[in-house]
């Protein structure tokens, strides 16, 4: 095997251009092997098996830069650069990261998770070998989907700006997480399938010199014909347009003509954007034949069938979604859903099949996403935002200065809120609430089990009074069942779950679960724990509240969410402002970020279990404060 | 006079045509006198006074929608739809707004503020009008600079896949509000100064006929000569290739061609550009000469010599800023500066001519400012990146998955932060301590004087474990000396700026002097009220807060931001960890957007004054409780 011979980029520039290939094929098996086990990126890993061995073979990491954009694409440069051994832990607690990490390795100098920040890095690293006068390579990896993202673009216009030496290496699959989608793509398409442009190009010199001696007055227009030839035999124009160098279209299987290519780049002494036509999947069929499902595969597969072990139980929130916007949909004709390139992920294959005229893929854009859902609902639609709430992040201005300014009856749909498992700290949707409740006009809830998201979000799309969102986790319901009628929930109203006065658990969400084990817990020692499943984070029930201080009631609020600025201080800033001071703690995330592992994991990690809550409770310095008071 | 005699866009129809220069002239001297004495943005309106007549001659508001990309731009449309008389108010307290405003008229349909916005919320539109089978047109007009913002490219590519048919009036005068930057606008600039291409495409023909005769294998490669051709006759094919017809350049100040290329566009069903050739400043010459400058004027000027009217007194803190910061780079190699579009506002013209390999505008692009500045700092520089509060905003995803999580030594410094007076609701800088306080990794300070800022900034540079950032107000400092060596200040340390048992106030920023003079008003009754200077919101001041707890001391804090999740709930939070509930109250901005008026206006609006602030302490029910449980 060759493989077993590269421990690191030096060990790769040893073999032979000719023993690459193989190389190839070894790596591919390795990854299918591999990721049968522990699931991952799987389909964009095989697709850059060739371009990553080019990379490590021309360039020299790390002194040359590579950034790979999002960098879930990176286990092939991981096993080149000495962590092949480290597979079998892949995206698990203390394992090898599913994304470039630069505690791993010196070749790891990005890292990223959210997609079309490679180029703004790309262009901040040349400035500063610029600054530094190294003479460095700084090239940046990056698909054809995450191109569109926003400030990839703003990006490319200040690249093609400053004019400083670096490569865009542009991946180019047809395909990010789902078909891509916008304009630029179709531009792509026609690019990729015009296979005869060198041939154009000498047929179209053979056309020119029949043309008659220009002189005079033609001169100009002479000079407008050569001008107007780029366009003819320079397929990538649009990107000469920004001020780029443009290679390809190059075969990206073909690791000698990527080499040529990279080689012809390289001497260009500014920005160049090499484009790579590679296949999603490449060597494993079924991945080539569903690119878009094995894209990233949770869990492990069966190698020969191709077949995805799915785990038996109740169905995930996300599918219950899907599931209730259909219903709502049916009854409702200002429902449309808009998703900013995540279909599949979000749960909206099936309302994109039985109402695609009001489904809107607006591909990787969650600003646009989110300011285009402000002006539907101002126009009388009822727009389903549905996007992750990592990824909302970037759409907060778009938030706070369009759809919440305006008031607009926008619904948000945030999926995988609170911990991801492992995807790990670039993905955590742990700041949602701390974003989102300090802006005015906005309602946000989140339900307890998938029952109640089907109540609140009949809850939503009834609701005409402004901005109005549902988080709810990656994760499956907890099985009850679903009431075919759901009602809607009153605007800022919580539910006891659970009687009890030794002390109120606030919990939201899956913690509600939480709080009902630690309460199970609690009860064996005697102490019966009140549970609220505080399902609004705003509008707080003040009544509820009000009615806690009156008790003298010990509180906990429990949240799957960051501890600063989250429904903590929300309670805590509601106290205050009327000069209540009951005693009031909060468990949730702390202020630093939380790597990847799987859930369960990532909560014991951080104290959101039953046994931590209980001992919490049991510990009681709180409440003998509060019963102090009360005394 | 033609204008009194338009009170709205039906009366502006009775005109004809010939009539309309001499209404653009009325319009334009109307525009001169008024906002001589009320200040505004005069050199952007003076631009589009004929723009604005064509679209209202031509089309049908409000049925056919006009969204104007920012909306300072809007002055003219105002006049034309019955709001001329409330020119006097503009930009005050209950006066005519600055920007697009839905409660002042039914031809405001789309407010704005931050730039970009227009062509995703166009999109929306048109979506909402097909899916209710109206005919309505949509017309959005932004800016050249605009234009460049990511999502407004995220909204193009999407609305060249869509096409639905739409306007994008592209006002291009060269200029947002610096000169622009960025390959696109090079872009531009070739294609206006163009000025042959009708002639051109003659003579392309002429030629074409001398070629011989075409057949056979050249067949195919005559076509593309076809395609090609494209290239030469419209001078707008990168737009073409986003999938939008291309219309133009047209000059902006031609009403009869302006209308005529309306009229063209008017007849493709699907998504057009009309690019029109417009001259900020039109017809006011010191504005002509300076658009800069003219872009926005607060307070009033000499309408014969251009003369603005400055009030003396202490420097602006962004001032200081500049000043500090050239200083600081004069000794710190490091250092470079980075402005999304702002190198005028945020005061980095001295900086940007003293060291121009090391400024770094890249257009209005706060996403890529945000990422570009965590790679610099990941190689070695201390970039500052240098943004108004409320455009950070656009930036929160980077500044979390980019800076924080990257631990890059970042340097933020966050002018306008507070109350922003004329420009107000959508440019309050009241939410930056809420979306940041709780990303990890991050430290942000506010000073109290002009001074503590040339401090604060020393810290900055001289710290090396993290992002870090100076938030301060636009306003004149308080006109204390300036150091001329400022020291750096250990990080996390408050300072009792005045001693007292009462109570003590935490203040941040102009926030203390507004503590300290309603301390002078309380020692008048005999109550001694401490002052702190809060001057970090992360970290608290640890140490001084258990001391403040220990001493039964009740706490007031006074923030110029939002009350929720801000510094107030920092305090709260900081306490219930340790089970420990002192009386704390907050004094900060409310949960609701807050409108245009004086600074002053804004923070009396909400109590932020030192009248309202002693009034609270004296009320004294928080003293009461903490009494009591202290006893």
């Amino acid at each position: 095997m060759l493989l077993d011979r590269i421990h690191s980029p030096t060990d790769l520039k040893q073999l032979s251009t000719p023993e690459l290939p193989q190389l190839a094929q070894e790596i591919r098996q390795f990854l299918i092997e591999k990721l049968s086990v522990t699931g991952g990126h799987l389909a964009p890993n095989l697709g850059v098996v060739e371009l990553t061995l080019a990379l490590h073979y021309l360039y020299d990491s790390p002194s040359d830069k590579f950034l790979f954009d999002v960098g879930h694409q990176a286990y092939v440069h991981k096993m080149l650069t000495g962590r092949k051994d480290r597979f079998d832990t892949l995206r698990q607690k203390d394992g090898l990261c599913g994304f470039v990490k630069r505690s791993e390795s010196e070749h790891d100098v990005w890292e990223a998770g959210h997609s079309s920040t490679s180029l703004s890095a790309a262009m901040g690293m040349a400035l500063a070998r610029d600054l530094k006068g190294a003479h460095n390579k700084v090239i940046a990896v990056i698909g054809d989907g995450a191109l569109t993202g926003g400030m990839a673009l703003e990006a490319l216009n200040h690249i093609g700006h400053e004019k400083r030496k670096l490569t865009v290496v542009l991946n180019d699959n047809e395909m990010s997480i789902a078909p891509n989608v916008g304009a630029l793509h179709n531009y792509l398409g026609k690019v990729r399938s015009d296979k005869t442009y060198r041939k154009a190009k000498d047929e179209f010199e053979w056309l020119l010199r029949k043309v008659p001696a220009i002189g005079g007055r033609l001169a100009k227009t002479a000079e407008r014909l050569k001008d107007s030839l780029k366009y003819l035999v320079v397929p990538g124009m649009l990107f000469e347009e920004f001020g780029l160098k443009y290679f390809g279209p190059v075969d990206g299987h073909d690791l000698d003509k990527l080499m040529d290519t990279f080689r012809q780049a390289d001497k260009v002494n500014g920005p160049v954007l090499v484009h790579v036509l590679t296949v999603k999947g490449k060597g494993y069929s079924p991945a080539e034949a569903d690119s878009h499902k094995w894209h990233g595969i949770t869990g492990s597969y069966k190698i020969e069938s191709g077949q995805v072990l799915k785990p038996v139980g109740p169905p995930m929130y996300t599918e219950v979604f899907g599931n209730m916007l259909i219903e709502l949909a049916e009854k409702d004709k200002r429902i449309v859903a808009v998703t900013p390139a995540m279909p599949g992920g979000s749960g909206l294959l099936g309302f994109a099949q039985r109402f695609p005229d009001r489904m809107y893929d607006v591909g990787i854009a969650e600003q646009h996403a989110a300011t285009m859902s402000a002006a539907l609902a101002m126009e009388g639609m009822k727009p389903v935002f549905a996007v992750y709430s990592t990824f909302l992040q970037r759409a907060y201005d778009q938030v706070v200065h369009d759809i919440c300014r305006h008031n607009a009856n926008v619904v948000f749909a945030i999926d995988r809120a609170g911990f991801v498992g492992g995807d790990g700290e670039t993905h955590q949707g742990v700041y949602d609430i701390a974003f989102l409740r300090h802006i005015p006009n906005m309602v946000l809830m989140m339900p307890k089990d998938e029952n109640e998201l089907r109540r609140m979000l009949k809850t939503a799309v009834d609701y005409n009074q402004g901005p109005i969102a549902v988080r709810y986790p990656r994760e499956a319901g907890v099985g009850v069942a679903l009431d075919p009628d759901p009602q809607p929930i009153p605007i800022g109203k919580w539910e006891t779950v659970r009687e009890g006065d030794f002390a109120a658990i606030l919990a939201i969400g899956p913690m509600v679960q939480v709080a009902e084990e630690a309460a199970e817990l609690l009860k064996r020692d005697g102490l019966n724990v009140r549970v609220v499943n505080a399902r609004f984070v705003k509008p707080l029930d003040e009544e509820m509240l009000l009615k806690l201080e009156q008790e003298h009631m010990p509180m906990l609020v429990l949240e799957e969410g960051s501890m600063s600025g989250g429904m903590g201080g929300a309670v805590l800033e509601f106290y205050a402002e009327r000069d209540l001071h009951p005693a009031v703690r909060i468990a949730g995330v702390p202020d630093r970020f939380i790597e990847h592992a799987s859930i369960k994991e990532q909560r014991a990690e951080v104290g959101l279990t039953a046994e931590h809550v209980a001992q919490e409770l049991r510990a009681a310095t709180v409440l003998k404060r509060q019963r102090a008071t009360a005394t």
